[in-house]
């Protein structure tokens, strides 16, 4: 028996705690959260500002009594583990409440980093975290006509398109050149960019946010050196950093992306500490650089393969290929790492294999374009990145062609692919195999 | 330079046809076909009779001096070869004309087998296949009230799907004991069989057709072993073999699968005699059987290979693992050979992992059910077969799976697969994955 204890309810620690506890039913397991709620998906929020969703109730997965009851965790929300006390194994929570452990799992998550202007503490000014704060955000958007939202990363598109959808006038500003920089390259953001503006949202790139702007504590303008936008709230999908306070207070060390360094058993430098979440560092795999933050779809396996790790079994972790897409107006977007950008600042040899392809039967009502973007290292003739607009399609294709670069196909096994033929639901010619065939062209010319 | 004939018209004979002149423009390449059209989907006639597609002309890809004028194919239309003499080297079309050749690739299809029941020649009873045909049809089925469908096949089900949401009072007749037998499961096709029956088409499994019969020459009853079923038109979506009389006349060797058997490079058992298309045996990959009558989405590339091949290159064919997919009903429903049924009848050994995912998340109102069903070798714990029903992405994901199956990817590294999460467009966890863990416990309990 180990008195297991995880810090961070989200979910990597919901995950981190219930699996421990599933592998091994003798261990305590207590989980620790500062938040009122748990077990609730906060991607959602955005579509319930949208009114795509009704309700914010309908985000929450599970009670939390499955998870004292059914599971048999020890969970305490509304706490605040405030030191740790490593040597004597003891964390100390606001209020002075102190949890005795044998393994500690840190599933901290992500921070805002908050931008450094004036006014971010105003009134109409919007982080969005906690869904129990965004139930209150929703319930005043019924008196705002004008927003801003701060940044084209993928949690500002999805607040600028729900809210356009909800009728609001949309500005979204980024000092980025374009959407989704981080993510994807210009040509393939720019039907995405078209969506928004035809949902008559108006973009500022390359603008800088000087200040947040109030009278009498309310939000009433964001100023930017292009000029000042009139907005009644601003919704902030600021840059985010791995939040590492804690853990760096007893001594765990960091990597190269400012999260923390874990092994491939999701443990720290420290004993009996492991991390796992948007808090620890991942390796990516075509890059071979460590990333953080990855999103939550990887915090439940990193949940569980520390949890499963702290209650004495043994999961290893893999590089990640980071499959990704998401809606951006009416258009859908997405890829597998690597970018053509990021592949050139990596000084990457590359050659494009690109097709503008189709969803299904040319003649077919349904059909939807379908257009691919194949990263392809002329040498071994795999792929080294995707990137993907079109209708419906795109996560399947993305979740795909991870999958066939985790298994290092190259571009002629993907040319050569079979594939569905139907006219509702699938064209004569996949798309993927397109682009491979026009990478193949590419090579030969290369 | 080498005269090269192409008997056919259809997918196989003009990609056979294009590719040869393409590989090397010195060749006279005569492509011959007995239909008056070619470069048509025929695959797109039942939803112009469901009215999805309002126009048979929509239908037609390419007009036919894109073959002569721009790759410069000699193209003889409305022309039936007759006779082939082999060490002559000269195929003789009905009337006379004579075509020599020095290398023959015939590309023949398939025909329907004709069923042996009295009234198959009545007015109302069709077989669906030649396009200017299926326009007469189309006219005349403004004044039929009752259908039947002969056989839950492919274009069967396409047809019933496509008449009923035309208003027509559909009947679907079929010997098997349920839809797609050759294809699908019971277990997998039932969601669809439902959704038919939702769109009001009638179904009789295990039943015989045992007469069409007529009135004044014209339908008005299919006459089976449980009842007459009154109608005005019956569409035959009955069996179908390759097309072969030509092809034995000349001696070549048909296989197991009655069709013609080729070697990788799509080589008859003649020299300078290729084959390709529904016509051709393939291996199927898993079953380690050969099949034939595969559909058009292996007729273009193994028509290439014949095409390239007999103009003097080298390009070779492999096994296919055959991924399908279709609607049926509102329903779609895929997969990748081999099916339960089939493994059972080959004497494999193998474990279920089953799980009934979901295509978004759960909150969103996109969401639909995307259910996936592995057959998995207990040894290896390689994939042998893949079963889904669901609603959209059921294409994509047998695309996915087949793809994965020729990589011999275990059920291990499905169920760690890196998937997208995006509340509209991608659960949290993604159906193959579910499928592959469940898959891992029944191989643990095997």
């Amino acid at each position: 028996m180990a008195r297991i204890l995880v810090i961070g309810a989200g979910a990597a620690g919901t995950s981190a705690a219930s699996n421990a506890k599933q592998f091994d039913r003798s261990h305590e397991v207590t989980l620790v959260g500062d938040f009122a709620s748990t077990a609730y998906s906060p991607c959602g929020i955005p579509y319930v500002f949208g009114r795509e969703i009704d309700s914010m109730d309908k985000l929450f997965l599970q009670k939390a009594d499955f998870y004292t009851d059914e599971i048999g965790l020890d969970l305490r929300l509304s706490t605040t583990i405030e030191r740790i006390d490593l040597p004597n194994k003891v964390a100390y929570a606001r209020g002075g409440e102190q949890f005795p452990f044998d393994e500690l799992i840190l599933c901290l998550g992500w921070a805002y980093v908050l931008p450094d202007i004036p006014g971010v503490e105003l009134q109409g000014v919007q982080f969005i975290k906690d869904i129990e704060r965004a139930r209150e955000i929703d319930r005043q958007l019924d008196a705002v006509q004008n927003v801003i939202v701060w940044k084209g990363r993928p949690v500002g598109l999805e607040l600028a398109t729900g809210l356009a959808h909800r009728g609001k006038k949309v500005t979204l500003i980024d000092d980025e050149p374009w959407l989704l920089a981080e993510f994807a390259d210009p040509d393939v953001v720019a039907m995405g960019q078209k969506s928004l503006e035809d949902m008559g949202v108006k973009m500022m790139f390359t603008t800088q946010l000087k200040e947040l702007r109030g009278e009498n504590g309310k939000l009433v303008a964001a100023v930017t050196d292009h000029g000042e936008v009139p907005c009644e709230m601003a919704f902030m999908a600021a840059d985010e950093k791995p939040n590492t306070a804690l853990a760096e207070s007893i001594g765990v060390k960091l990597g190269t992306a400012h999260g923390v360094r874990v092994d491939d058993m999701m443990r720290t430098n420290l004993p009996h500490v492991y991390a796992a979440g948007a808090l620890v560092e991942t390796m990516q795999a075509v890059a071979g650089v460590p990333v953080s933050l990855l999103p939550s779809t990887y915090a439940y396996p990193q949940g569980r393969i520390a949890g499963v790790n702290a209650a004495g079994g043994e999961l290893h972790a893999r590089a990640a290929y980071f499959p990704w897409a998401m809606e951006v107006g009416k258009v859908q977007i997405g890829g597998v790492l690597i970018t053509e950008t990021l592949a050139k600042a990596l000084g990457k040899s590359y050659v494009i294999g690109e097709a503008n392809g189709i969803s299904s039967a040319r003649y077919h009502p349904n059909v939807e374009p379908m257009n691919i973007k194949l990263l392809i290292e002329p040498k071994s003739r795999e792929i080294l990145g995707v990137e993907i607009w079109g209708g419906d399609g795109v996560k399947e294709r993305a979740d795909f062609l991870a999958f066939a670069m985790r298994k290092h196909a190259t571009v002629d096994e993907l040319a050569n692919m079979e594939n569905v033929y139907s006219p509702p639901i699938g064209a004569l010619n996949e798309p993927i195999a397109l682009a491979a065939k026009a990478g193949q062209k590419a090579l030969a010319a290369h």
